[in-house]
């Protein structure tokens, strides 16, 4: 991609991962640290404390999240989508932030009623750490360097 | 990408491509047939001709397009937001389609103001062939190879 199409969309932004799983954590934060050079992830691991985050963008100016990585099932699907629904109800701009959904389930009616409820594009979790590496660096270069994102300062 | 994480979505499927200027339509497919091998475009050049298509994928069972490429100025930018509702106001799996909006314009209103509209993502549209084939090979392995989309026969 040369330098006329390159949208250094999060060069230096940060990442909001909504993650239960302290197993899956680990292995995503490491796999960020050497896909994505210059992104900093903010881990939260419930509903409450991913409303809270996104709240305070919108109110106290905590730092915006170009991108949420969403966790299906938190322990149950119902509480992501409940989750999901949640946010694209939040003010502007923080209901246009791209929601990828990353689960571990590939069940047809888990993707299908996932679009269906707002999200933006839904990927199955990989199964080892060479592959939560590549999941990141093609995250990275498609919606870090490709696609232009919705500026947030634009809303201020 | 390893095999367990591929999503051969679109190795036998189509796009829709809504491009209504000839020359970007020209670059448009030789970097299609160059990036993307196995995926057929199917070009209309105004919103009539894409509700059409659309329409006759729900009704007499047309090839369903795994992804929709929507030019924004159609030539008004105006035609290609109200083409966006319309395409989103229709019965599912349609309305589910990601929809990658591909302009000339780097307007920030512009960009955001698609967002707001329902887009899944905006991409500056590239001004040289070998960026149009970049472009098209990185759609071509997020949204085809990583991405699991939603599976239009469920819905039948």
């Amino acid at each position: 991609m040369n330098s006329s199409t390159q949208k250094p969309n999060l060069q230096k932004g940060c990442l909001l991962v909504i993650e239960d799983g302290q197993d899956q954590w680990i292995l995503m934060k490491l796999a960020i640290k050497s896909a994505i050079m210059g992104v900093k992830p903010i881990r939260v691991t419930n509903p409450k404390e991913a409303l809270a985050y996104l709240n305070d963008c919108l109110t106290v100016g905590v730092e915006f999240p170009s991108m949420i990585l969403l966790d299906l099932y938190l322990p149950e699907r119902e509480m992501g989508w409940h989750l999901l629904h949640e946010i694209r109800s939040l003010p502007a701009p923080v209901n246009l932030i791209p929601i990828v959904m990353l689960s571990s389930s590939n069940d047809q009616g888990d993707i299908s009623n996932s679009y269906n409820r707002g999200i933006t594009a839904y990927m199955v979790k990989p199964t080892d750490t060479t592959s939560w590496v590549e999941t990141f660096q093609m995250l990275g270069e498609y919606w870090l360097k490709t696609v232009s994102l919705p500026n947030h300062t634009n809303f201020w």
